[in-house]
């Protein structure tokens, strides 16, 4: 259960409550399992109002606080705390992670496999069927669940959550506060072949993938997301950038801070990508091609040169009847016969 | 081996056996390991023709048994038992069942952990290696593979196949007759940040992920498919929904009853998509719309508004000569200009 | 570390070290202990000039041994060993081999279960909590790492290399030489239905997949790549073929020798690919169509009809400020009206 002086705790780490003072000793100790929204939540639930559309939704609410600008604290329910802040969604994104369950196990679990070389850091959980390579440095407080294969010479720094069967590489570097969900392959050898006519290889010698993954701190790497370990030089991921599922990082990939990548999008190999980009799902990168900072793709855009100028993208045809949509890509065709 | 008495128990599930009467005792007993096409089938295999196309191969067919319309009844080999049904095609899935491999172990193997508190139901296979959670409820002759997680408080119904690697996050709701391919990832955390100008974050702060997922009964999800845990409220998968591998369900995404999904196809958040679809590969949908019942959508289209209507819908442009197509697209984005 | 002698025997298995005879003893043991760009690399680092753009770095690079084409041999600096050969970049290729770090174990783990009627060759490695199924056969000097599955029945040949957390499904036929990455699924059940109008199933019945995944000699398959079994006959990948991460390989599926396909690509079910086809990443390709040998298909390329004739095809439309992308996307709806 977290009280609304934990709740206040956490959500001025980022912002001032505004109307601190008038909550009293009383409802600084009433207890909440959860979050709701406005229609859902109950007495034991925190909510919030960020989007004014919702504003019809608050009188008749039963939650037991609400987040809230001063601009609406007047509707706010007698049976709910009002916290005040300038930015409800960001509080309540702050205090929704008090209510988060955060590891499968609280310590060593026995079964694990861990080398005597590795070095674990204070209040670390290690999960069942672990194995943890020689040399593994794991930073304090870090939580490893179960089933999680980090190979040799691996550094993940402090404060991480590393979820179920991910599978982290050899020599990778893993900076603090880092997310990665669970069966996410992190520093697999990259796609990488030197072409050749020799016909005993059909076309292609397979180039050893010597490189490192380095991600940097406060990342989140979604489910089924593959970032590939750099053929010669490093793939680098910035801190502060969040990755959903199912995306893939080539080789030598380098991607700014703060950036933000949808599920289902693929960057190819030695891509550069700027900083605070946001890159909407199942885009598609091309290889050695830089974009800068500050650029927005919309979903499924294709990027086939370097984008040099911030701003945003996009590419595709949308969803039509299928009937006239076949008249239309006979003509599409067309374009490029005439 | 299964017999043809066994067969016939089968198929009548679904349809009669329109000359159930004229097979005799010998028949009814003959066995059978596999199941072949017309042109492939040995006497220990069972066959179909589903498709009159391929009538042709049906006189010198070597199938000890073949599934098949009345029409062509007069033209099966003296060699091979016929079975007369309406839709020879769904009397070949239900029988196909009847071969399958189901399970890797039998019991409940030595080395998986389970918690104290977790409700194992009668005549449950659980692999090697599985970790299953506190208060996890697993129902009656259900199969969980090798080095399945399941987190706390999931419950799994009963006749369910969860093949290995599968991990299955906390508070999951899984419903009966489900199968879940290995690999799978179900309620994982979805991608929630609220934006903040705060240059400590670089702009995104977490919001953990409070809500379940929650699937009904006879659903089928393919390998490395993600489906993301709720927000606040669950994303919720209906009864009879199909999906295939690779798939992204982002959170709080709803798919309605017997829809199916093939791979690669991504659904963002907050989708609401109806009932029956039928959803091609590599579509992609944004997030915050809703797709009403029936509705067709080919391979790789570009959804980015409701659809209001049922019917068949596409996007795209299809495969030329590269040549060709360069000058297509380039009078694409003149277009976008004039 | 790794001696100049060790990489010229190396080099030549493909091609000859053109002034072999100039090189002298003390250069010959020279030792290096891993690869580096020539702008980067250090007097223990071996490094190549595969393209001529990059000349302008060798005269300053510090690495201690170049591989460079005659034509430059004499701007090689006196700080490195040059070897000379006719393709440079496919020498560093066979070269990178000899740096990389292959597997996680050495040995027979304890923790893996292993049935008793599997067959395991001379020198082969199987790393933590591993599971090798019943009648399993795998060839000398194959290293399996942690956490594979490999169920019954199934044959993988000799010097493989299969990371950690892939499944490979029940009676898979893997060849030699073949390297399977990080939670990759091999031999899943094929998305196979047959429709009915029967409500109680809303539509799918399962059609059990019965038939195999057989993989040839020297391919590569990345993280998170699925192919699934056949339904009936086969899935076949040919020998040389190397698929990138995030690939979808339906049931039924057969790929040429030699083809390479990189990340995210989707094939359907029943798809032929011809041999030494180049298949760019997030390509899209229809079920049951046929592709000739030597084709090019440019990333995110929607193919819909079978390809008859050999070249380079491309599909789609190319990033444009959004702006105009509207303008445009709603002038390709207007063709499909008129």
């Amino acid at each position: 259960m977290i009280t609304i002086e934990q709740l206040i705790t956490r959500i001025e780490q980022r912002q001032p409550i505004i109307n601190k003072a008038d909550i009293d000793a009383e409802q600084l100790h009433q207890e909440f399992d959860s979050v709701g929204s406005l229609t859902t939540a109950t007495h034991k639930q925190l909510s919030f109002l960020a989007d004014p559309n919702y504003i019809s939704s608050l009188a008749s609410s039963q939650a037991g606080a609400v987040l809230i600008t001063a601009e609406y604290f007047d509707q706010v329910p007698q049976t709910a705390v009002a916290l005040v802040v300038a930015n409800p969604y960001l509080a309540y994104a702050g205090a929704s992670q008090l209510f988060a369950r955060e590891s499968l196990f609280n310590g060593i679990h026995p079964s694990a496999v861990i080398s005597e070389s590795a070095v674990i850091g204070e209040q670390v959980n290690i999960g069942a069927f672990c194995v943890i390579g020689d040399n593994v440095h794991i930073g304090a407080h870090s939580s490893i669940d179960a089933h999680v294969v980090v190979e040799a010479n691996t550094a993940i720094g402090h404060n991480c959550v590393i979820k179920s069967h991910v599978v982290i590489g050899h020599d990778s570097v893993i900076g603090n506060h880092v997310r990665i969900h669970a069966n996410a392959s992190i520093g697999s050898e990259g796609f990488g072949f030197a072409p050749t006519r020799d016909p005993s290889t059909m076309g292609w010698e397979r180039i050893a993938q010597l490189g490192r993954v380095v991600i940097g701190d406060h990342v989140r790497i979604g489910s089924q997301t593959c970032i590939d370990r750099g053929a010669i030089d490093d793939t680098i991921v910035g801190s502060y950038v969040v990755i959903d599922n199912l995306v893939q990082v080539g080789h030598n990939v380098r991607i700014g801070d703060g950036t933000a990548i949808a599920a289902k999008t693929g960057i190819a190999g030695s891509v550069i990508i700027g900083k605070r980009c946001i890159i909407g799902g199942d885009v598609g990168i091309t290889g050695h091609i830089e974009i800068v900072d500050d650029v927005i793709l919309s979903g499924m855009t294709m990027v086939t040169k370097s984008i040099k100028k911030s701003g945003s993208y996009s590419s595709g045809t949308v969803a039509m009847p299928t009937a006239e949509w076949r008249r239309a890509a006979v003509r599409f065709r067309k374009l490029g016969r005439d």
